[in-house]
């Protein structure tokens, strides 16, 4: 089993990464939640059918009192309608302030039930049970939790460190290529800001069953390397920006297409590709970075580009906005494993993008 | 002008108290909030008329770009529709992280401001200026923000301190006898738990008038009690619980008609006086207190006892629930101003006050 600790002062939590740990998720959870009667796992109808009777026969056997409580699977689910859903369940379910959440799913289950976790009685512990390579390497650390509102994604939310993550790689197994590679957008992205050896790894996996093979080891540098970066910056001010490479600009994609054509991490390794590329142009990206990066990003189905119009693009930036400032920051890599914030002008962006690329 | 520091490690502020201080808001809100932009101000349709335009005008002159949001007055207003209301409300003002939130008005607008604020894009700054006693004396200290559920007040909520509170003493006056009894009752808690002259003073007041010709004073001292035992025990597990005086019985009187017959004064003042006569029957409390209490709350027209079936009383401490547990905290009076929590039996104490009270 690996182990990483996530020394947050004063509220310091594990990950747990090992393949059949759901098995185990009974006394892991009772370790940390000596105290807790009543444990309410969140999940989604996708993961309910494959995972929700082991966790709870573990969750059993330790003691807890259980009670599973699904949500429709998809982004749709991450709203203020299903959070109030949750809080009903929780209080017919007669949970206290000395009980705790879990969360048993992909990304929004972890947002939507952390949400809840937060708010509930003024907030109750909190477990995270991420089954996505999505949510394992990008929900586990940082602590924010959200629900859409109609005006946009995440919202409106909190800050909720959790007492405990589990990650089951086998889990992994049962996600569609398509799905893994989402997450995958993700893992590239680690390497690419902070790490190259991790980066060249990546390469050397050569696909996913190259990274299923290396699976404890990927999920660990990910989830240090984003913990490494968190907790210099817990509030999300300064240097957390630079886990947003390939974000702004994916930001873009995902909005275009309505987050309906494209995973989040398709868009992100367009906008990877497009900031190294920039990056290059501007002078400060290294020549053989972009041709890197896109070998990476081929390796897993990724696109390298996505066709979006001057107006998608502006619009993702808040140039139709009033008031919402006329500058923005792009991440761009000085080498591979280290990337800066840049703070650039939005106008004078956009039409760096359109000459080199035509939009 | 009375001003005290409520100083939390890290991110204290202050209460500032003055006749006329609604004018002079928004040098206050400048000095706390430099950076702020946009001032999202919530109120009701009671406080609106009254006070909204004044505050709008001193913001304003301070730079701020102010939106009034207004609520329909009253508890129904405390739900997560309103709350989802407000959220929409701030992001099409265009609110950012570095924006803020003010709350201008009673209990119910403070609460539901201050959730608000905690969760819109993870946390805002946040700044009460509270317009009724009750508001004043008991939401200024500790933090609480929330919302009511289907199944009971407050179960949705956060710890979110203002960065400053403004109060003014004025607005008190346009209060019905009705409302500024109901805070009377809190003040009077605050004497019985934590200080007997105050408690003497209060007597010696006279009523309203004479409180109203103190009250910097009474303000002051009440807000002083509470931060004294919140600040002990920030997060609501010890100490706090002797701010529950009179509450846990009164509790029982607002539920039973359904939070409509009786304010929560009055039904904090019944409970007040029932749990002195209960504390008298038990050895601890003294003889004379109950006919004190009994004398403080006639002076503002709070009942000293409200009919309440066994069936309400057993409701009102979970005797009901299942796995509720069967002990409850009840605060008496060691002596005027000493009050300590005693955990006792719930059928007992319930067969307590049957034998000594009929119910």
């Amino acid at each position: 089993m690996t182990k990483l600790n996530i020394p947050l002062p004063g509220r310091d939590y594990d990950i747990l990464i090992e393949p059949g740990l759901l098995d185990q998720a009974g006394a892991h959870c009772r370790a940390v939640l000596p105290r807790v009667k009543k444990l309410a796992v969140v999940t989604d109808a996708n993961v309910a059918p494959l995972y929700a009777q082991r966790v709870e026969k573990s969750l059993a056997d330790a003691g807890f009192a259980v009670k599973i409580v699904t949500i429709p699977a998809g982004e749709p689910s991450k709203s203020m309608q299903m959070l109030e859903f949750l809080y009903d369940e929780f209080m017919a379910f007669g949970l206290t302030r000395t009980d705790a959440v879990a969360a048993l799913g992909g990304g929004v289950v972890g947002d939507l039930a952390g949400f809840a976790a937060a708010t509930i009685l003024r907030g109750v512990d909190f477990v995270q049970i991420p089954t996505t390579l999505l949510a394992q390497v990008d929900s586990s650390v940082g602590g924010k939790v959200a629900v859409d509102l109609k005006s946009g994604k995440n919202l409106a939310g909190a800050f909720w460190q959790p007492k405990l993550v589990l990650m089951d790689p086998e889990c992994l197994n049962t996600l569609s290529d398509r799905i893994f590679n989402d997450g995958m957008a993700e893992v590239i992205k680690y390497g690419c800001i902070r790490d190259a050896d991790f980066f060249d790894e990546l390469l050397k996996c050569g696909g996913r069953e190259g990274v299923m093979g290396r699976i404890e080891y990927v999920l660990e540098t990910c989830c240090a390397i984003k913990a490494q970066v968190v907790l210099a910056d817990e509030r999300d001010t300064g240097l957390r920006m630079i886990l947003n490479f390939g974000h702004t600009l994916g930001h873009a994609y995902e909005l275009a297409y309505h987050y309906e054509t494209y995973t989040h991490g398709q868009a992100v390794a367009a906008g990877m590709c497009r900031a190294a590329g920039l990056g290059g142009k501007l002078g400060g990206t290294p020549e053989d970075i972009p041709e890197r990066i896109l070998q990476a990003v081929k390796l897993y189905d990724l696109p390298d580009a996505i066709a979006c119009s001057r107006t998608d693009y502006e619009t993702a930036v808040g140039l139709d906005k009033k008031g919402a400032g006329n500058e923005i920051t792009l991440i761009l890599l000085d080498k591979m494993g280290e990337a800066k914030p840049v703070r650039m002008d939005k106008q004078k962006l956009l039409t760096m993008v359109e000459d080199a690329y035509g939009c």
